[in-house]
């Protein structure tokens, strides 16, 4: 299967293809499921949850899939109680903003906390096993911390940036706990069928490289070491970190992946001896498909063929991409890329 | 002067620091004259603008002074009203999302149209002459057509990609209008005593590579290629473009200002024979003097003593900055950086 073998650099027809959010509002089956129920009751019904995943497969020529589910899910388990917004805002019940806030917060046991998950990944194994690989996925350490600290999203993550300067003693506290967390949920992943997993580091760019390098990274590489060697390769996706690639990649992934905002080949160059995962401004899909296929085509010419390319978009697929420009693009990297591999 | 030397790359004995937004909310006697009235009309009052940017100089031991204005502020002549909502957030009333939208909107005569401007500048060089710097700016041409084409802040920047993309004629169309008008505003404060101009591209780092050197970059290489040679070096502040300088240097500015998204000598590097403008993390200033010291002290590093460094953040100082964080910081900068020269 070319996603895999792209994974660990070998040589392939075409380059594979999925994208993030790939399941998700802009198609008109998902939404139909989610008019009857709210968002976390779709990742909580293994069913539901497992179905949803397979929609943009049935409809595009796709390498790979990805669960359904949200990154904050494991913070019911640990103690921190979170809900959405009617607008999909996920607020944070409870902030943690101090030692005091920590107690009663705690690791999990995700193989059955989190035991929807594992069931979803296990019926998507069953339906799509041999054709297509499921990747798991989990938020990376900061960036769970910075919705945990800020209580939801944030314009300048100065809670989150103020506890690490004022108290980086809980700060590291909470980002340890977190990783356990997160290596917990991943090794319960694998465990349940997941072939591949994805580390989201989404607000990891708002951070700059001294206080990435010094306060998050060797939590990041914590969580990557635990998960290492148990067969399935790591994908560590830094949004927004297109200025401190040197330090991502010390990380040790054996995927990187890159958000829009630096061209390929020179993020490549950073980041040496790893299988390059993206990097589409996913807003493109919004446009024609002349202006889709002209930069498929920038992309899959500065990548000129060396293996371990996945393409992927910047950041997730919002809401009002058309499908009908999805299934161009996947088409378009698919033709691409073969004609000049 | 320190500032005016650094911008031009001749020696000096201590870096240079003013700070971006340092007229502003976290000052309680900015507070005090906002109570009385709205920001707009603030901007309108030269003697409350006037009032306002020397307000931080008063208290710190700044560098320059920035004229306090707002970059949406030639909208209305340009014939696109806007106004700020109770949280400061801009309003657009009439975005523009197609060629129709144009009818209507013309360039300006900024040194009439926007005199009170012209007429705070005037008002501010009188105060300060032969002390302190005084700075003029704009919003640059991409940052103002995100604005005008959102109509107001964006997360995903969704409405102007998409004009770009599916009609790239009346964005260019816009852009062309806008960077005359932003040459116009730029050449009257000049004109009026601003002996340094700084263009702030807020949002174009949320443009990837390929749609800025293509679609962006010219309007902006024409603004400073029009505004060069006045006498007043032009500063190009690209926030997020930190995977990306490589092209920001084409824009042919003296100065480039950078972000907090990258280590300040490997963006030196990227960029060349340049001034260069920067970039401690704002939300920095919410942190306690040992850790402001630290980072302080890791940018001066890093530059080395080489000239032509003027310290900066990476962003605007945020409301909840303490004023003492910010006394400390513009003396550690020249503390740590007298000692480094």
């Amino acid at each position: 299967m070319r996603f895999l073998a792209a994974c660990s650099r070998a040589p392939v027809d075409a380059t594979p293809v999925w994208l993030m959010r790939q399941a998700g509002r802009y198609l008109p089956e998902y939404r139909a499921i989610k008019e009857k129920m709210s968002f976390v009751e779709m990742c909580r019904r293994p069913d539901i949850a497992a179905e949803v995943t397979l929609q943009p497969l049935r409809r595009f020529d796709l390498d790979a899939a990805i669960i359904f589910a949200d990154i904050l899910l494991p913070l019911e388990p640990m103690g921190i109680g979170f809900h959405f917004t009617a607008d999909d805002g996920p607020v944070i019940e409870r902030p943690i903003r101090g030692a005091r806030d920590l107690e009663g917060v705690h690791t999990i046991d995700a193989a059955s906390d989190l035991q929807y998950v594992m069931d979803a990944i296990r019926m998507v194994r069953h339906e799509i096993d041999g054709r297509t690989p499921l990747i798991g996925f989990s938020g990376a350490p900061f960036t769970l911390a910075s919705y945990i600290v800020e209580g939801g999203h944030s314009r300048s993550y100065a809670h989150v940036k103020k506890l690490m300067y004022d108290d980086p003693v809980t700060f590291s506290r909470l980002m340890t706990l977190i990783s356990e967390v997160v290596v917990d949920y991943l090794k319960a992943q694998i465990a349940a069928g997941a072939q591949v997993v994805q580390l989201f580091d989404s607000w990891v760019g708002w951070l700059g490289p001294y206080d990435y390098e010094l306060l998050v990274l060797p939590h990041v590489r914590f969580v990557i070491d635990q998960v290492k060697g148990l067969g399935a390769p790591v994908i560590y996706f830094g949004n927004g970190a297109s200025g401190m690639l040197h330090h991502v990649a010390q990380a040790g992934s054996e995927v990187i992946g890159v958000d829009w905002r630096i061209e390929i080949d020179r993020a490549w160059e950073q980041l040496g001896e790893v299988a390059v995962q993206g990097n589409l401004d996913p807003i493109t899909l919004l446009g024609p498909p002349t202006a889709i296929e002209e930069r498929v085509a920038d992309i899959v010419k500065r990548v000129g063929g060396r293996p371990g390319h996945i393409f992927n978009l910047g950041h997730g697929l919002i809401p009002q991409t058309p499908p009908d420009n999805v299934k161009y693009l996947v088409d378009a990297v698919h033709r691409l890329s073969a004609a000049s591999i």
